[in-house]
């Protein structure tokens, strides 16, 4: 059973392992038990690994030593970082060979992995399996280093942190497998973080759709792995990478095996800032001339409410992360021609989030949510919805309360 | 001056730096600063970087952990050990970079670099220098990965350790360069290890048969890069990264400038062992059935001596490294066929040799050695000779004495 020809192939399982999943040897080795239990039920088995531990973190800190200040040059700085992929992805191969286990580990260019030329953000154009696939067929386990591909000048490119996960499910379309698992340090998705509420439940189950809107939740996934996952319809399974606890799969929606509840989990980012500019003389071109410059200086905008009041002007109020409201404000002030009366800048928010596709064609939710907050004094700030998302944005210290109060309301403890 | 065309191309000089000179950021800058005074002198600047410090043994060091005292993949171990250069390539061009400077790394496939697929130690087979005179063109310092090329499957593979100057002297010849040069933590070559006395010289220039006799000493340049400067005809400067203190020349021999000694240096090795097996039956045979089984277990034999008895036996000795001594004596008592009376293991020796082109046609060197060493109470232990070299094996705690009474005896402080 150790390898096979043409048709009769066996199924293809794609694995994935975080940093903190490969961080020293004997993780290394706790990887490598995993994956022989894996082949060892039959499928041939792809694992994407990441850079171990912090040593992303020390590369980018001998760029930032030899660039003295300067913006290190993308394209080296991607090949730099891909270096780290690479050690994790031979080390892995070493430590199945030293246990007589056939292994090879392959780089992003090796395992056929095509992207364009956008240097630090690259994105997947097209992959390659016959490499990979010959491996697979002589009885290896293939091992390939994640965040990396090549572009067409033959440079190495890198997808951005965070980015082995889509590597993970990009291969997993590619080689058209069972489904893809990500292991990493939490044992699945849950209803919300478990460090704001002990009543926090793991799902054995989450849409594509709501995992997209939970994307900043607990397991920290990377929101484009989720979207490829969604559009090539392929299984995500999150589970922890250091017990055989069950975790929860991400998949399309329809063949759904609990009953579902209107919504599934509560969503928190802590690090919210705000800038509202107020007595914006309300013409066409306001929302544009304030945001273009912003998007000019790299600062990303998140919520966006504008209320228009009966005297020609209007507050546009939007929230940014914590770390760039300071940046922002003076963006604003600088470089924007829109005429306004002042900005004031909010400091030290969160927001918190009910997520659920079935509130989809349900009424109610989002004033249950507002009176549950209300009922425990919790003020709300912005609200913003989407079809299958109530957002709120309150003040940072009242995040604790207003979850467990939103956790208890929508019944999340329990699986119906 | 930043690019040419065609038929008007700038000449190419190409520098290597070693792991010691580009250890940290302000290493690399000094580095940077080289190339760039280079550049301005109005020549295309190619430059072959080794890995950081001791960034090698670090990687060593994590693959001698996964694998638990097994011996690590070798193909596995390429890509990995091939890191440590792309990480200091990408960093040098990030400084040159930040500093205004045009400069692009290319690691060894990207530059062309075709090998055999011998991991760990294979030969280049061909350069394919396109892209490379290509962003020569563009007005480019072009920094390239040392010591690592890409078989014809794909595979990442290295040259051996030390081989950053074999890529360099390579890369000399495809790109038809002025000359190679090799920037290290010592000045040149010397006469003879300065550490022994303090009248050793340092060589304006030495020939590439000197050199490879040579080789062990001072600079500790790798053979194999000598040997492809010799075969090419390839100049070779040897001087310190960090002064601009005139080095040594390694050259061809036809244009001495200097008026030429006989002996031109003095090599030594502390590091020898011997092993003499005694009363070996003397029938044809006898020295591959003893060297043959040593060359299977992978122990290095040096100097071989065999000398003839009339009873029909015959003492046959060779010398080691110090640090096999122990395995080639055991290997030739259990795995060696052929019929002996006893063997005989001496530790603690070193290897002196005179070298020098001049003595090729001369008579008496070798005397004179032989009666230096005398008259200094330095007992000789073997002799072996080849046209320009003359080495005795000496016991270890002579070395420093043996090598003060012949570096007068010859002369070597003064240029003549």
């Amino acid at each position: 059973m150790t390898s096979n020809t043409g048709t009769q192939r066996r199924p293809v399982v794609v694995q994935k392992y975080g940093g903190s999943s490969v961080a020293d040897a004997d993780l290394i080795h706790n990887v490598a038990d995993r994956l022989i239990a894996k082949q060892d039920k039959g499928v041939d088995v792809v694992v994407v690994v990441s850079a171990m531990g912090d040593s992303t973190d020390e590369l980018h800190a001998l760029s930032k030593a030899v660039t003295r200040g300067a913006i290190p040059d993308p394209r080296e700085m991607d090949t730099l970082l891909s270096t780290g992929e690479l050690v994790t992805s031979t080390l892995m191969a070493m430590a199945l060979k030293a246990r007589g286990h056939d292994a090879v580990s392959l780089s992003g260019p090796q395992a056929g992995i095509k992207t364009d030329a956008v240097h630090g953000s690259a994105r997947i154009a097209d992959i390659n399996t016959d490499r990979l696939r010959k491996e697979l067929d002589r009885g290896r386990i293939v091992i390939v280093a994640g965040f990396q591909g090549l572009a067409d000048s033959g440079d190495i490119t890198t997808l951005g942190r965070g980015a082995s996960d889509t590597t993970a499910v990009a291969l997993a379309v590619a080689t058209e497998a069972e489904r893809c698992e990500i292991y990493t340090d939490v044992e699945g998705i849950y209803t919300t973080d478990p460090r704001l509420t002990p009543k926090a439940r793991k799902l054995a189950e989450i849409s594509f759709q709501e995992m997209l809107e939970m994307a900043v939740l607990g397991a920290k996934m990377n929101p484009r792995s989720i979207e490829l996952g969604a559009v090539y319809d392929m299984p995500i399974y999150v589970a922890s990478s250091t017990s055989y606890e069950p975790g929860t799969l991400i998949h399309g929606g329809e063949h759904t095996m609990e009953v579902r509840k209107a919504v599934t989990g509560i969503a928190v980012d802590r690090n919210v800032g705000k800038i509202t500019v107020r007595g914006v003389i309300d013409r066409p071109g306001v929302a544009a001339g304030l945001l273009q410059p912003l998007a000019d200086a790299g600062v990303s905008v998140d919520v966006i409410v504008q209320n228009t009041s009966s005297d020609g002007t209007t507050d546009f109020t939007f929230t940014v992360a914590q770390a760039s409201v300071t940046t922002a404000a003076q963006v604003i002030e600088k470089q924007s021609e829109v005429e306004y009366a002042e900005v004031v800048v909010g400091s030290d928010l969160a927001k918190v989030s009910i997520v659920g596709t079935g509130m989809e064609n349900a009424p109610g939710y989002a004033a249950r949510m507002f009176s549950t907050l209300s009922e425990v004094d919790v003020n709300i700030d912005m609200i913003t919805t989407s079809e299958i998302r109530v957002t709120t944005i309150i003040e940072r210290d009242q995040v604790q309360k207003a979850v467990q109060a939103l956790h208890d309301a929508f019944e999340l403890e329990k699986t119906e």
